[in-house]
């Protein structure tokens, strides 16, 4: 598998993730953003979307991080990212879409390009919008696993699932312009859990071949 | 089963589609997201996200809509809205990502406020920023289905799914600020088609009984 991403974009840091928790061996392949390399004919035939992360699969192209996992949790079931009840995967990935549908569109790089170039906003008005969405999105996700009974070592039990995968790259994400996380017990204590893992660690941003 | 909802929520639209096309009862509870109904403490007990829809079914509260319809196809799998393929799948959920990931967030009520309000950003600019994410957006979708085996009638084959229903409330919010449609053939064709089956039509915002 050829998995194209960015050191720093957080979607391809989730795929990242779940190929190491799995154990599947894959190519890495860097898109630089900030250099708009996803807008190049090329990466264009493989992912008209012009996003990393893609990964490419034999002859086919997948794209969209959860679709991604989802498919890679599908073919490789040995090391699961969801839970075995409909209920308990509906609630993974409900944790897993507080991160991926509310918090991290508004924090990509093309919004904070928008923002800053055709908004005229100036730098700390957009690190203000971009810590905004984060405080507001990981308010609702500790109010949702604080003392919750399926939460345990990780945000659903005690193996590290697709609302982990999700978590971990938004916490990066939120210490990049120091956001206050002491209003967050929970989730940074599952998120320092995971780090403690290779599988988390390895993915992080300033392990990969392409960081800055 | 209740759905709490708004009208013009797209994401409590999605959910009343899926329920309809599943041939699923249940009864609406409005919860008018202008007058902040959603910030209210007791609905802040059942969905601390502040955010519609949320299904209450039985004792469990579910919440973020693709997780609802995931959790609806699997407890009620007679009409699936999933193809029968990881690849397949991984497809459809791409697709309904591209409209619930990349578009719906930014146009997002609480967003466009923001912009109002904290960014002092003026009516028609507001409305640009909306129409620039969907025809970004629909851009990327029309690419993913023009041409590709794999749309038939609808999004994915010749039966309505997860994309579809995606698809239908954004195509809504796009008439909105009255964005330019041409563009998207395959796409406005996928749409007319939904909407001459009874469980898209019933779901549409002024079919609803808050709406105003």
């Amino acid at each position: 598998m050829k998995l194209y991403g960015f050191f720093r974009s957080s979607a391809a840091f989730r795929v990242r993730i779940a190929l190491n928790l799995k154990g599947l061996d894959y190519e890495p392949a860097a898109i630089h953003l900030r250099r708009g390399e996803q807008r190049a004919p090329d990466f264009l035939k493989l992912n008209p979307q012009a996003l990393v992360p893609a990964l490419v699969d034999g002859e086919r192209v997948l794209t969209q991080s959860l679709a991604i996992i989802e498919y890679l949790d599908e073919r490789h079931p040995a090391v699961p990212l969801l839970p075995g009840t409909p209920e308990a995967r509906a609630r993974v990935r409900a944790l897993a879409q507080v991160i991926a549908c509310e918090i991290h569109p508004l924090g990509n790089l093309r919004v904070l390009q928008y923002l800053a170039k055709e908004l005229k906003q100036d730098e700390p008005t957009v690190q203000r919008w971009f810590n905004h969405w984060i405080a507001l999105g990981f308010g609702a996700f500790e109010s949702l696993i604080a003392g919750h009974p399926d939460t345990g070592r990780f945000c659903h039990g005690d193996r590290p699932g697709l609302a982990d995968v999700c978590l971990v790259p938004q916490v990066f994400n939120a210490k990049r312009y120091a956001l206050d996380l002491a209003p967050y017990p929970t989730l940074m204590r599952i998120f320092e859990t995971c780090m403690g893992l290779p599988a988390f660690e390895r993915a992080q941003p300033d392990r990969q071949p392409d960081a800055e």
